[in-house]
């Protein structure tokens, strides 16, 4: 379905990532129309030639000519949208979304949804730390990864079109997970981290460390720059699957520091050298 | 006495850190010296015209003739080059160190050093993934800390000595700290992180992550790959201070955990944003 450029796509949400889906699809030549809140966000694509029409309402026929409508919000706005919307959108569409936890929101929505219109879930996982259609970007999604999470209620022609969406907007490696399997990683790969670096950088209050930083530890709080409304609705969406890996993460470093309290240098250089090995692994290819 | 070029600088142990000394040291015009385990060392640093003679043996000339003498090893192994062979030592040289744990190692060689030889201890906070002098480069210290850790035994003109040194070698940051300061900034800014690091980097094998990894993840975990040998002996020497700081992050992640669990989103939005603000102090100037 997406390869034929005559059909139309929606975004709703012209945000970062938004924004950018619109640039990269816009230059195949698909006809891009928004709905978003700001209208400062409209005139900005609109002059910046991203969309092609865009309004801060519900235009009843802008969603209605929609194939492909990409849902660019926050979790909760998203259900909220279809439960009160989704009588506007066009039969046989196809709708997705950009969600960053899965399991609480695809069998949410795929159990409210018109029997007549298919969701099928994707998650993008790319980011800035900075937001707004001003800041996205046609070369957001090199070398990152793009993961749809069907279930059981999606056609295959639903998920190779979303699929297929993935490798158009240029992400270069495109997969697919179960919901279950999805937020497990994210819990681990990104929930965690940012746990961990919003936890570093509050631990300790001490004045002055500032001017003795060395790269480490800049690298270890790059992220404890957040959006507190953002991530702190993701992780109580992802609620169990994240718990689940903040207590592995306890669990091991309270062994170290039992190993460092029993001077058990032969432990703990085995666990160093374990997470050597381990790190290798996760260098870019 | 450092502005003096006619005088003579040793350095033991000419790996990553010594061999960048000698480079920097050399082009100001300084005599240099080394002594190391590997020929193989000593024969490129001559090849590259690093040092204008070395041993791997304890050469009594060499040893007897240096003004200053910059010692460039671990820990346990500095402490009994001391114990062993200081009676080779000029009357009257200046030695110092590049140690990363202070309160363990300075007033252990203070106390057992002659008293016609002063021991000035320094922390070149600089450091690579890669070791050994073939690695060495100039330009190692620029952007980095230099801190100098002086004790009621230290003269006035020694710290300044070392003060000028730090800064001679290019170092960004020159700073005294007392050696109980140095030692809980380094067990929270690199120690803490390399704990962390490692910990995340172990506590989850579940296989095929690497293939869903981004930016956040790699960041948190580049330090995951680490010097067993060297780390597991700076955790020891640094042993109560690192405790500290690591229970100091436990109790704060713990505070995030329940958070969650009980989803009080207020206090986790006021951690993210208080972890927002105190990152931006940390930001390079």
């Amino acid at each position: 379905m997406i390869v034929d450029i005559s059909q139309k796509i929606l975004i709703v949400g012209l945000g970062l990532l938004g924004g950018s889906y619109a640039r990269v699809l816009k230059r195949f030549g698909f006809h891009i129309s928004a709905i978003t809140k700001e209208a400062s966000s409209i005139e900005y694509a609109l002059k910046e030639n991203i969309i092609d029409e865009g309004s801060t309402e519900l235009d009843e026929r802008i969603i209605g000519e929609a194939d492909l409508v990409i849902f660019a919000l926050y979790p909760h706005i998203f259900v909220q949208w279809i439960e009160k919307n989704q009588k506007l959108l066009k039969s046989g569409a196809l709708i997705t979304d950009v969600t960053g936890v899965k399991g609480n929101i695809v069998y949410k929505i795929q159990e409210i949804l018109r029997p007549d219109v298919e969701f099928i879930a994707a998650h993008p996982m790319a980011g800035r730390e900075v937001s707004g259609v001003e800041n996205s970007t046609d070369k957001l999604f090199i070398g990152a990864n793009y993961i749809v999470t069907p279930t059981e209620k999606n056609t295959p022609e639903a998920i190779q079109t979303c699929l297929e969406l993935g490798r158009l907007l240029g992400f270069s490696n495109v997969a697919t997970l179960s919901p279950k399997e999805h937020d497990e990683m994210i819990g681990f790969l990104s929930q965690l981290t940012h746990c961990i670096a919003i936890t570093l950088m509050t631990c300790n209050d001490k004045e002055n460390m500032e001017n003795f930083t060395g790269d480490s530890f800049r690298d270890l709080t790059r992220i404890a720059r957040i959006n507190d409304l953002m991530w702190s609705e993701l992780f109580i969406e992802n609620k169990s699957a994240l718990l689940e890996q903040m207590n592995l993460f306890i669990d091991k470093f309270n062994e170290l520091k039992t190993m460092l309290e029993t001077e058990d240098i032969e432990s703990m250089r085995k666990m160093m050298r374990h997470s050597t090995e381990r790190r290798a692994l996760f260098d870019k290819k």
